[in-house]
């Protein structure tokens, strides 16, 4: 309590010192070995410490890896920020492909998008999924920014367009990495040959026809075309 | 060895009464609970079977979750196909709704798609993958005959249609369902409106821009416009 301040300054900065340790070994841990391999005795292992003890630092293992999702948003957004700030003008396949090419870079980042909402934020508290959904919401309101500069997207289209980047991310990234024993099932039998999933290229694809889409309503992303340069598909095609 | 056709008979009967008993507490229980609560202990409680008699019928847990998510996309597949069977033409955003409105009305099956890459397809054997894949892809090519015939859509667009409906059904469906501690944080809380997610409208808006989205390019899905209907995004807005 009455701890002098240099004294309280030193143990501020070795407790930081300790959690930067433990999150270190559990990003290299979780690159090596895929998020849901990592347990808190590995991560305890790696940095030496234990497992108790390092429950002083974090509330549970999924609190670690949450810790570093919300690292993973703020360095993807910087990245696809960086990318897009530098154009003045972009398409639609342009800025999806941007998306895919810094998701597909990031493949631990995929792996925690998709682990987030199943595991990791069911197993922290109130406050530390908090203050992790407002770290995103804070990174999708950066990226909505240049989405609405490029694109001229409106809110809830810059909403979807962010989860469906992350969503199929996420989902893509799980079945693309099925085990080696499982892909060697996919590429040896022919019949499961549309098993087999490449991520950068599938998901360049549907975020292209996603904002290809939005872009064809401007206006609102629920209506009817609000021209008249696209006629009805059935008229078009009869 | 010798045992008498009338016998065998009777047990292979007896032997599929029990895995259908197996696989209803199962399904009883996932709807109640979400998969990931379910444990092999709960389902052979259920079933009033003891855990090691439970594992003469399904290799593990996992088996047994990756069955009824077989058995969701067959019961899906015929719902899907039954609506938009009925239909001469359909829009985008017609079909849209349809998938959109066929997945939200079935939550387990939701709650399984995301489960199975990431869970359920990892502690089966080889051969339950296998006969788990050829069974959706089945479906893929069920379900891509009623895409082709009414948007003209190819092979990898049917493909990328497909897994962006299913994937994103099971990623939105897992981020709507964080359990009431969380939902009511995202609701308690005003800088937290969009963590909440509506499913439904949600993928049906997706889906609507990306069938919207691959109708525009008719011809290919990675190509530019092969038309001159529409002008290039920065020349209309510059």
């Amino acid at each position: 309590m009455n701890e002098p301040a240099f004294l309280r300054a030193r143990s501020a900065e070795a407790k930081q010192a300790r959690q930067e340790a433990i999150l270190d070994a559990a990003r290299t841990l979780g690159r090596r070995n895929g998020i849901r391999e990592v347990t808190l005795t590995d991560i305890a292992a790696a940095v030496g410490m234990h497992k108790s003890a390092l429950l002083r630092y974090f509330e549970t293992r999924e609190q670690i890896f949450l810790e570093l999702t919300a690292e993973g948003w703020r360095e993807w957004s910087a990245a696809l920020r960086g990318d897009l700030g530098r154009r003045e003008q972009a398409t639609p396949a342009e800025v999806a492909a941007v998306f895919a090419g810094t998701l597909t870079a990031r493949p631990m980042f995929c792996d925690l998008l998709a682990q987030a909402p199943l595991n990791l934020e069911r197993n922290v508290s109130i406050e530390s999924v908090r203050s992790f959904k407002l770290a995103t919401l804070h990174e999708v309101g950066l990226i909505g920014a240049e989405l609405s500069r490029l694109l001229r997207l409106t809110e809830p289209q810059i909403l979807d367009t962010i989860a469906t980047a992350t969503g199929m991310a996420g989902a893509l990234w799980q079945m693309a990495t099925p085990g080696p024993r499982l892909r060697e099932l996919y590429t040896s039998d022919p019949r499961l040959g549309h098993a087999v999933v490449e991520v950068e290229p599938r998901l360049t694809r549907v975020l292209t026809a996603l904002l290809t889409g939005l872009d064809a309503h401007p206006a609102t992303d629920t209506q009817a075309p609000s021209d008249d340069r696209r006629p009805p598909v059935g008229r078009r095609r009869g």
